[in-house]
C-alpha cells in the first residue's frame, strides 16, 4: 500500500505528513528536508535495535551521528536534555544540523526541544513510531520535559521540517501502548468529529489489529482534525485547549501516581471518562453516550476506572498547578454535547468534587 | 532629565525601550506590559539589595513574587535555570504571569531563557542594570545559558514586551564593569556607524564619567545600529552575525581562561583588537586606524593584549565549536574598511595563525 500525504499549512514553517508503511527505507523522501550535512538522530534502548540500522541506511549519504536515550517517561528531563546538548557539542555540530527523532512522544518531545534550544535553533524532523506520538506530537509543534512539579513544564514551540509516521513500526508496539494511542485517536473524535467517533466504534477492532487501512485513516483524521485546531491557535490562547481533553484529569493521575505506573494515553481515557461524566452531571450529554465513550475505551482494554488510590484531594492539589489554570481559575476541558469539546469554567464545582470521588463511572450516583 | 523612548519594530512583537533616569520609580510607564495579576521578579545578589524594593514599590499594585540568584556568568547555567522553573511552580505561576529580570545580561539571558521555556512561554520585561545590557541585551531577543562545552550554547529567540534601561543604575556599577560594557557601546561604532566612531572619540571620557547626556546618545546609538541590523536578520542567518566583531575571538578567550577571568565585555575589546589585526594584514584597514581602535580602549582601561597564558592551540580548540562555525568553515567577523565589519571566511590561514600567536597588537611583526 502506498503511503500518504498530509500539509500542515503554517505559512513559512508550514511541513508534510508522510503515513504509510515503509517510509523508513525511502531515503528519497528524506533527503529534501536536510539543509546540512550532519545528522543527530536520537533514538532510545528500546528502538533502537528495532529501526535504528535501517534508518541509517536510508540517510547514508550524511554525516551520521546518534545517541541512544534510557527509554520511559521519567527520563523526559532538563538533565536528560542536557545530555543531547552535551553529545552534540563534543561531535561538534553546528546550527546547520538536522536532528531526527526517531521514537515515541518522549523522543520526539525531548527532540524537539533540544533542537529548539540548542544554539537558540536548529532543523529537525520526526519519526515517530508509536500511534499516540503519529497522531498527537506530529502536529502542532508542541515539545519539551517534565519538572518534578508538574508534566510538560518547560518547552517550547517547534514546528518539525517534516514527520515521517512509518505505520510498520507500529507492529512492534506492545498490546498495552497500542492501546493508550487509541486513546488519543478517540479524543480526536470526541472533540469536534462525530462522524469519526461513529467509524471508530465501527472499525475500532480492525484499528487494534493494525489493519493498513484503518491505521491509515485514523491517523490521517486524528492528524486532520488537529492541524485545524492549531491552524486556528498556533500558540495555545484559546481554541488549542480542547486538545486537552482527559489531560487536566489525567495530569493529576499521572503526577500523584508518578509517571509510569499509567501511561499517558491510559491516564487520558479515565481523564476524558472523567470529563465526559462531570458532562453528564452537566446535564450536556446524555449518559447513554457516556457510556458509549467508556464501551469504546474498554473495547481495547483501556482503564475506565479512577485510580483507587487517589483520594479527591490529590486531584485537587495535582489540578491547581495544571497549565489550564488562567489566573487563578480553574478551566476544564467538557462536552457542550456529544463530540463537541468546550473549555469550560464555570461547572458546577459541587459536580467536580462528586466527579473527583467517584470510582465507577458506570453508575450516576 | 526625562527619559527617550525607542521602538524596535519586528511586527507583533514590538516593543519599546526606555531610557532615561529613575524609571524604576515611574509605575505607570510599567503598568502597560503587564497583563496578569502575578510577577516574578529575578535578580542577583548585588543588584537586589540596590533596587529590588525600589521595583517592588512601583509594582505594588501587582501580586509581586521574587527570586534571587547568585551574580556571576559562572552560575549562568541549565541548572540556574531550572532553579526559577521549579520557583514558578512551587509558587503555583500560570502562563499568565509576567517574569521581569532586573539585573545585567546573566539575569537578562537567563530569564528570557526561563520565560521562553516555561509552559512554552510567559511574558517578560528587560530592566537591564549595566551598560553592557542595556546596549546588547535590550535588542535581539537573545536569550540563553552556557554549557560546559561552550558559551550560549543553549538557548531561544524571544522578545521582552519592554526595556526599561534606567541610566541611574548605572551609578552603582563597578569600574571595571562600566569599562566593558563601553567595550559593546565601540563595537556599534565599528560595525557599520563611523560617526557614531568619530563620536565615541570625542565623548568617550565623558560616556565614562557617566555624563547623563552622553550616556542616553550612546545607549540610544547602540541600540540603534543593533536594531536596524536585527531588523534585517532577526533569527540569525546573515547579517546579524556582524554583532560578534570581536566575539569569535572573545569566547575563546573566556572559555579558555574560564568564564570569570575576564568580563565578557573586556573579552570582546581584546577580541575586537585581534580583528582590526587581521583586518590590517589582510591590508582592508590601515594601521592607523587599528591603533584609534586600541586607543579608544585604552582610555577606558580595557585590556588590549591577547592574555599571555593563551597559546595558538587554545585559540583554534575553542574557535572551532564555535557557533561561527557553519558546515566545518570558520568565519570571522573582519573589516572591509574602518567602522564597516563584513563576514568573511576567506581570509588568509597563516595571517590568522599570526594573530592568534601575536600578544601586543600595537606592533606590526
Amino acid at each position: 500500500m502506498t503511503y500518504q500525504t498530509l500539509n500542515v499549512d503554517l505559512a513559512e514553517r508550514s511541513y508534510p505528513i508522510f503515513i504509510g508503511p515503509d517510509l523508513l527505507n525511502k531515503s528519497e523522501l528524506f533527503t529534501p528536508y536536510i539543509s546540512g550535512k550532519k545528522v543527530l538522530i536520537v533514538t532510545n534502548q528500546t528502538v533502537a535495535p528495532l529501526y535504528l540500522e535501517r534508518l541509517k541506511s536510508s540517510l547514508s549519504s550524511f554525516e551520521l551521528d546518534e545517541i541512544i536515550l534510557p527509554d520511559g517517561e521519567q527520563y523526559k528531563t532538563l538533565d536528560t536534555v542536557n545530555l543531547i546538548f552535551t553529545h552534540l557539542l563534543e561531535k561538534k555540530h553546528s546550527r546547520k544540523t538536522t536532528l531526527i527523532a526517531l521514537g515515541g512522544g518522549v523522543i520526539g518531545d525531548m527532540t524537539g526541544f533540544a533542537a529548539a534550544s540548542f544554539q537558540r535553533g536548529v532543523d529537525f524532523i520526526q519519526i515517530p513510531t508509536t500511534v499516540l506520538s503519529q497522531v498527537d506530537s506530529s502536529v502542532g509543534g508542541k515539545t519539551g520535559v517534565n519538572h518534578k512539579l508538574g508534566k510538560n513544564m518547560i518547552g517550547a514551540f517547534k514546528q518539525p521540517k517534516a514527520v515521517f509516521a512509518d505505520t510498520n513500526t507500529l507492529k512492534t508496539l506492545p498490546n498495552r501502548e497500542l492501546s493508550a494511542g487509541i486513546a488519543e485517536v478517540v479524543k480526536y473524535g470526541l472533540i469536534t468529529d462525530y462522524l469519526f467517533f461513529e467509524w471508530l466504534e465501527k472499525n475500532i477492532l480492525e484499528l487494534y489489529s493494525l489493519d493498513e487501512r484503518a491505521v491509515q485513516y485514523a491517523i490521517k483524521q486524528s492528524c486532520l482534525v488537529k492541524a485545524d485546531i492549531v491552524n486556528q491557535d498556533e500558540m495555545e490562547s484559546g481554541v488549542r485547549a480542547l486538545l486537552n481533553l482527559g489531560h487536566t484529569f489525567g495530569h493529576a493521575i499521572e503526577t500523584s501516581l508518578g509517571y509510569g505506573k499509567y501511561l499517558h494515553g491510559e491516564a487520558v481515557a479515565i481523564g476524558t471518562v472523567m470529563a465526559s461524566y462531570l458532562s453528564v452531571l452537566e446535564g450536556n450529554i446524555s449518559f447513554e453516550d457516556h457510556l458509549r465513550i467508556i464501551n469504546l475505551f474498554e473495547k481495547v482494554n483501556l482503564p475506565v476506572d479512577s485510580p483507587v488510590e487517589m483520594q479527591v484531594d490529590d486531584f485537587v492539589e495535582k489540578m491547581s498547578i495544571d497549565k489550564k489554570v488562567v489566573d487563578g481559575k480553574l478551566r476544564l476541558i467538557l462536552f457542550s454535547k456529544m463530540s463537541q469539546a468546550i473549555i469550560s469554567d464555570t461547572f458546577d464545582h459541587e459536580k467536580l468534587m462528586k466527579t473527583l470521588a467517584t470510582k465507577n463511572f458506570r453508575n450516576l450516583d
